[in-house]
């Protein structure tokens, strides 16, 4: 994983200049985090939605690669270092308040998802089964096989 | 806003129903909230993240127009209440673990942003100023005047 982390983050001031300004404020939220969506810079398709902390985000910006903050694991996950799927970083927005942050992505391997899907949200709700709610698979076949990438953990 | 709420989600069952089955069973945070994004249905660019409680997402499924929980009001909020910018439910997805949603909207008014834009996400990071992350408008112009909608609060 790139080691560098030299930028700096803007402080974060009132309404109009977090809003109207052009100063990269991010806000991290009690736990030290902020939302970060994957999409494919070709297709539109959102492939994944994670966390980034603060270190994670600055390596992201300067590496070029997406590096997420694992809340299961606790730890930096720069993702692809597994199944060699990085995501290569074409350009990143913010939003109004400069909470959430959406990376237009290339997605090597063209699967995002652990499951072997392109995007993690490869199921649709579509209706009720005895009144609960039913998912129905939109993608119509898997990239991988997640037994060859990551074997039967 | 739409009142009922009589649908049911499924029991978060083991991993692999979860990943690979067809019952809605979302997960909500600590704070019993969830993830949800709003992506424009036609053009695919995303609009904006925000966060849904059970009530929330129960209402946005039944009623076909999003309604989220503001974290700031902790209060159920149906996007477009005060600007008649609502965004209508074309489909919703979720994702491998179910902790996420993606929604397929057409936006009204063609702003979802309470700053006026197209888009929350309407600026990009570029680049450095003196070792800080600075900021690029992308949008050309407002859709229409928050003062002229919303007053100047």
């Amino acid at each position: 994983m790139c080691e560098s982390c030299d930028i700096k983050f803007g402080t974060r001031g009132d309404k109009a200049q977090l809003e109207e300004g052009n100063l990269f404020a991010p806000k991290f939220d009690d736990n030290g985090l902020i939302t970060a969506i994957a999409q494919d810079h070709q297709t539109g398709k959102i492939l994944m939605v994670a966390f980034m902390n603060e270190v994670a985000l600055k390596k992201t910006i300067e590496c070029g690669e997406a590096v997420y903050f694992s809340r299961s694991r606790q730890k930096l996950w720069h993702k692809g270092e597994e199944s060699g799927n990085v995501q290569k970083i074409k350009a990143i927005y913010t939003d109004c308040d400069q909470d959430a942050l959406v990376m237009e992505v290339e997605q090597i391997g063209n699967a995002a998802c652990h499951v072997g899907y392109n995007s993690c949200f490869y199921r649709k709700i579509d209706g009720a089964v005895d009144g609960t709610v039913a998912l129905t698979t939109t993608e119509t076949e898997k990239v991988f096989d997640p037994k060859e990438v990551y074997g039967k953990k």
